[in-house]
């Protein structure tokens, strides 16, 4: 693509997602709205509830110098919630009790003995954690739950804490991320289009592939074989910035009338 | 735990498993099947379909001297399947014929032929790329797909390649690597039991996950809010190796005692 790419980076937390009892759909939900929104996420990692590996992951990211870098979960009040902890040393910046995370988590659990959820609303050590962020932070408000997300920045890097909690990741990104994320990518969005091809194994359409890409710069093709060459079914992924959109449709009929000929 | 992990590393290659298209559940699969076997995933990266990055993930893990790495996707026919590529980069090895991937990988399309799903089996170069692997390899038998899975060693890490087509991959793990695995590891495997407590938050539980885990020391606690705070019901995972399940069942008994005295 003629223009910089928009790298995003994207750091997972948690044994969970690591020993088979949960999958990371807050990655591929991630990816969907960065994609959506022009970025482009070059890589992922994902780590256990283990301090020095966190650490490590995130100086290794911040090296590779992304726009942006997203890391979700270890942010509640729980022995394994290690992120803001391990961000903090990769950083080399102290945890601090933060004003604004502190005000939001005492009006919660005062909420939440209101409404008889809780009996007592103290703020025990294992919840004022929550409100312990690495110096030099902004708490990011969360709607749906305790923990508060965490932005902040390093060497032009933009770095991003979220709750592991989908609909907490989710709730932070749509209202205290979008609009920042809208801002530096400008007109920027990729647009994904999918052709079904029948009848024409993946190892036959390799070279129309390329033909095609060559053709209509721009424009990136990628199969997808479902169910192995066995049966020649053949999802064709069209993919470009939205700015080139007509250049994507074109490509979509050449390489339709490519494959009758190949049938035909 | 007392005895050494088991470390192994994952790493999936894939545009779409990084813009949204796809949920990666080949690794919760995978990392499901090594936890089962005793294995610990200390880290999984994801990568885009390019060579640079594919190579500089491969040479990194290598460096983290895991027992096993895991790399699936990028092994098929089309111009974005470049995963041996990289690893022979990584590697610092060439790319060679596989003369037993070769023979499978010729059967293959004769037979696809035969059946009618293609019109000409030739072994174009798309199709001879499968057969390419690095040098030193052992080609793993694909029962349900084409390209073949890859074995080899490097500086005592097993390295093994595996097609991103789920029911592939799972193929090829079920029969070629499982006896392999399960020789590496001994009598090894985790045990995972879940515990469900409700009308206690999270942040209350979090000094009585401490503590259990001081008291049974080998079985590890963690917590897992269902829908945050506000609704306090939470899954208590308990894990431990198979050898110390006695001491997991007694954990979660004394855990469950202690949840009725903070309820009453």
């Amino acid at each position: 693509m003629p223009r910089k790419q928009l790298v995003a980076e994207v750091i997972n937390v948690g044994n969970e997602l690591l020993d088979g009892r949960t999958i990371n759909t807050n990655l591929n939900w991630l990816c969907g709205k960065l994609s959506e929104l022009g970025y482009v996420v070059r890589r992922a990692t994902i780590v256990r509830d283990d301090l020095n590996d966190i650490a490590k992951a995130v100086r290794e990211a911040l090296r590779r110098k992304p726009m942006w870098l997203f890391i979700s979960g270890g942010l509640g009040p729980t022995h394994d919630d290690k992120t803001l902890q391990a961000v903090a040393r990769a950083l080399g910046k102290r945890l601090k009790l933060d004003k604004e995370a502190f005000e939001s988590i005492r009006r919660r659990y005062l909420e939440l003995a209101e409404a008889g959820v809780i009996k007592d609303p103290s703020l025990t050590k294992e919840r004022l954690k929550m409100a312990k962020l690495p110096e030099g932070s902004k708490p990011l408000r969360n709607r749906v739950g305790t923990a508060p997300g965490v932005l902040l920045e390093k060497s032009g890097v933009k770095i991003v804490c979220l709750p592991g909690v989908p609909k907490e990741l989710m709730d932070i990104f749509e209202n205290e991320l979008r609009p920042l994320l809208r801002e530096t990518a400008g007109d920027r969005g990729f647009l994904i289009q999918q052709l079904f091809v029948e009848g024409v194994v993946e190892s036959r359409l390799a070279p129309l592939l390329v033909e095609t890409m060559k053709r209509f710069k721009g424009v990136y093709l990628k199969s997808n074989p479902k169910g192995a060459e066995t049966v020649s079914q053949v999802i064709v992924d069209f993919i470009a910035e939205k700015k080139d959109e007509k250049k994507l449709l074109e490509a979509m009929e050449y390489f339709s009338k490519r494959i009758q000929e190949i049938k035909a």
